[in-house]
C-alpha cells in the first residue's frame, strides 16, 4: 500500500483528495472531465446542480483564508449542499479540544465533507487517516506540502488553452521551496505527461531535493523562458524579503518579475499562470498580468468547476452524473 | 451623459443602485411599487419566492455593519439566492491586494451582485464603474456620501402612512453634514416631489452647501417642526460630542431632542422616523420613540421588501415579475 | 400562573424552550419522541426536510461558542430554515443599542425564532418576556442557569440506551455549582421520574442549595458510583483550578476523575456521558471516553435531533406532522 492509497476507496475512486502525489493519470483527467461538466453550470442563469443537496461540507479552517474559503463555499452551495463555516485557531485547540476530538463531534453530526485549511504540512492527510468511514476530506491546503484543487485548476485551464500535455514545456516561477502551490503542479504535470517542466528562481528559494521531483532547475529567468509554452508565476509572500531568502523587491523584480519583455524569450503563444493574489510590480508586471496572455481571471472561474469536480466525485457521483446534471 | 447614468442600462432601467442623485420619479416610484408587491413575502408563512434562485450576492463590506449586513443577507435569502459574507479590512486590501483584483476575482468565480458598503465615499461608484457588464452593484452606504436603499425604504414608509408626496413638509433633524443618510432622503423627497423639505440642526452640523440642496434650513427645532407631516430623526454620533461640533448629550437633548412637547408644534398627525439604531435620550426621547406616532420599526421591516425590490430590479426583474412571484 | 408558563402557548403546548424546571414530563416526552422521528432524517443520504422551510432562525450569540452555534445552525438548516448569525459582545450592545432595541428590530425584520446563548443568567427569560407574539425563543445556555437542550439530548441518549427512567441511578460529576447543564440535568431526571439523582464532587463545588434540588449529594466519587446506571462527567473549567475552588488538575484526577478502575464499582452495564468539550485526563481518562461504555459522540448526534425537535415543536409543528416528514 503505498501513502496516497488513502485516497481512493476500495474500488479505485476518490473518497479523499489531499494531494497529487501518488494519483494516476486516469484519475486526474476524471477530475478534469468532470470539471469541464461544471462549466456550463456556472455560466448559466441559474446556477445550481442538485448533486450535493441535504450534504453537509464543513469548511475546517485553521488558518484564515477568505479567498480559498469562498471558492470552496460557492462550489459547494452550487451543487446544493448545505455550508458550515468554522474557523479555529490552532492556539486554541491546543488548549481545548483535541483535533481528533473537534473532528469526531463534527462527525458525530453527520456531515459529509470537510474541507481542511492547516498551517502545518501533513495536517489533512492526519486527519483523513482517522476520520470515520462516511467522511471525504479535500486538502485546501496544508503547510508547504500540498494545494491539490489550486494545482488542477491550473492543469484544467492549461489543457483547455493548450491542448494535450505531452507537448508542453512549462515553466514555475519563484519561491518553490515554501510553495504547496508548486509542489502540487510539479506532481500534477508529471503524471500528466507534460514534455519538461522548469522551476527557475534564486537558489535560496529552490528545495534542495528539487533533482528528486522529476523537473529541470534554472537560476536565470531569460534562460529557463526560452521555448516555453507555459508559465506560472508564484506569490512572493513579502515576509521574505525581510529575512536573508531575498535581495529587496525592486531588484527581485529585476530579476525574475514577469515582463512583457522577458516574454519574449518564450514560445510566442506562450500563456501565463498565477494563483492569486498577484503582488504587482514584484513578480508579474501589471501589463502582463492584466494582457492577453494572462489566463489569472480564467484560472480563478475554473476554479470553482474543478471544486465541484473534486467534491462530487469524493461524494461518489462519477463523471456521468455529473454530466448529466450539468448539461 | 451625466454622472448617475452608470446606474441605467441601455433600456433606461435599473443595472446598479447608487446613490438617488440623477434617478428619475418613475424610477423610485417602480421601487416603491416593486416593493409593495414583496411586503405581503415577508408577511406569509414560508417566505420565500424563487426570483433569484442560483444567482450569488456577495456582501461586501469593508466597514463592519451588522445590522446592515443582516438586513441585505435577509433579503437576498427571502428571494432564494445564495449569499457570501466578505468581510475586508481597507488596511488589509492596502497590502495585499487592489480593490480591483479582489473586485476581478468575485467577478470571474461568476458573482452576480455585490452589495458594498464602504467607509470611503463613491466607493460603490467606483467599484461600478470598472465591473463587469454581469454584475450589478447596490451602495449600502458610502462614507458620507450616499446610503440609497435607507433613503427608499424611509419613502416607502412615508408613502404607506401619508400617500402623496408633493402634498408632504418633511423635516430632518440632526447630524446632517456627516449624514449619508439624510444626502439621500433629501435627494429622494425632491425627486418625488415633496412640497417642502427642511433640515434642522446646529450650524456646526449643516453643510456649508445647503442652499443647493433644494432645501429649507432651520437651526431651531421648535421652529422648523412648525406644520411638519413627517420628521426624520438622524443617529448622533457619540464621537461628535467628543469634537468641537457639538455641546454635551444633555445640552443636545435640550435642544434638538425630539420629545412631546417639542412634537405638539407640527400637524397632529405627524408620523416620527429613525434610521436606527437610536440613541434614547439624545436625540429622541424614549416616549417619542416607542409611541404611537412612532414608525422605527415598520421603517425596519419595509427596509426587508425595499432591499428585496431594488435587487431584484437591478437583476433584470420587472415589476410585474415580482407582482406575480410575490402574491 | 407559575414562573414557566411563559414557555407555553395558550393551549399548552411549546412556545419558548428556556429551561426545563416547570414543565410537565408528558411534554419532554413529546420531545423526546419527535426527536425519535428526526434521527432517520439525519441518517438518510438527502438530510433535510422542509418542515421550516422559509422561516429565518438567528443565532444571537452575545458569547461566543462555535459549537453550541454549529449544532444550531445544522438542526436548522436540516429542517430547511434560513439561519442568520448574529455575534454581538455584551460590551458593544451596551454602548450601542439597548438588548431591547436589538430584539425589537430583529422582529421586525420577520424572524421566527432566536436561539440565544447569553452570559448571563435569565437572558433567555427577559428576551422571552418581551418578544413579539411570533417570536419563539430557545435558550442555548444562560449563565450559571440553564441550558435545557443539552439536557434534552443527554435524556435522550438515556432513554435510547437504558429505557425507563424509573429504574434508573444516575449520577452526575464535577462542578454542580457552575454548571447550568447539571442545573437542567437534574431537573429534567426528575421530572421523567428517576429513580434516584446524584451529585457528586468536591464541597466547594456543590451548590449550597443542593438538598432543595432533589438529589443525593456524594463528595467521594468511589461512594457515589455504587450501583449507578448512568454517570454523567462535567467538564472542568480550567480556570477554576486557579481559583480557591480546586487543587491541581493531576489532584482533581485522582480524586474525580473518571477511569476504568473506580467504573467497576458501578453497574456492570454503566453508561458513560459528557457534555463535551472533553479535559482528557482531568475530568475522565481517555481509556474511558473512548472505551464501550462511553456514549460522549452518540450524544453530539443526538443533540441534532433534539434540537430539530425543539425548534419543530415550538414552531408548532406536532409530533405527528414531524413524524410524517422524517419519514
Amino acid at each position: 500500500m503505498n501513502k496516497s492509497n488513502i485516497q481512493l476507496n476500495e474500488q479505485g475512486r476518490l473518497r479523499h483528495f489531499l494531494s497529487i502525489e501518488g494519483l494516476s493519470r486516469s484519475l486526474l483527467t476524471d477530475i478534469l472531465n468532470t470539471a469541464e461538466s461544471f462549466t456550463s453550470v456556472t455560466e448559466q442563469s441559474v446556477k445550481k446542480v442538485p448533486l450535493l443537496r441535504g450534504k453537509t461540507i464543513v469548511n475546517l479552517f485553521f488558518e484564515s483564508s477568505t479567498r480559498t474559503r469562498t471558492t470552496f463555499e460557492l462550489a459547494a452551495k452550487r451543487l446544493s449542499a448545505d455550508v458550515l463555516n468554522i474557523n479555529i485557531s490552532v492556539s486554541a485547540t491546543s488548549k481545548g479540544e483535541t483535533l481528533l476530538d473537534t473532528i469526531r463531534n463534527l462527525e458525530a453530526m453527520h456531515c459529509d465533507m470537510f474541507i481542511v485549511r492547516h498551517p502545518l504540512s501533513g495536517a489533512a492527510h492526519f486527519i483523513a487517516r482517522f476520520a470515520a468511514p462516511h467522511i471525504s476530506i479535500i486538502n485546501a491546503g496544508d503547510g508547504r506540502h500540498s494545494h491539490p484543487t489550486q494545482a488542477m485548476l491550473d492543469m484544467f485551464t492549461i489543457r483547455r488553452h493548450k491542448g494535450e500535455f505531452h507537448k508542453l514545456r512549462v515553466a514555475i516561477v519563484g519561491d518553490i521551496s515554501h510553495s504547496r502551490v508548486a509542489r502540487s503542479q510539479i506532481h500534477a504535470l508529471n503524471i500528466l505527461g507534460a514534455e519538461e517542466v522548469r522551476i527557475i528562481g534564486p537558489k535560496t528559494l529552490i528545495p534542495a531535493e528539487a533533482h528528486t521531483l522529476g523537473v529541470h532547475v534554472f537560476h536565470d529567468l531569460r534562460e529557463g523562458l526560452r521555448d516555453v509554452d507555459v508559465v506560472i508565476m508564484l506569490r512572493i509572500q513579502k515576509e521574505r524579503m525581510e529575512g536573508a531568502f531575498l535581495p529587496s523587491e525592486h531588484e527581485y523584480f529585476q530579476l525574475y518579475g514577469l515582463t512583457e519583455k522577458k516574454l519574449e524569450l518564450a514560445k510566442p503563444d506562450i500563456i501565463v499562470m498565477h494563483p492569486g493574489p498577484i503582488n504587482r510590480g514584484v513578480e508579474i508586471d501589471s501589463v502582463v498580468a492584466d494582457g492577453s496572455r494572462s489566463l489569472i481571471l480564467q484560472q480563478v472561474t475554473h476554479g470553482i468547476a474543478v471544486r465541484m469536480a473534486v467534491m462530487s466525485l469524493a461524494m461518489g457521483h462519477s463523471f456521468s452524473d455529473t454530466e448529466r446534471e450539468g448539461s
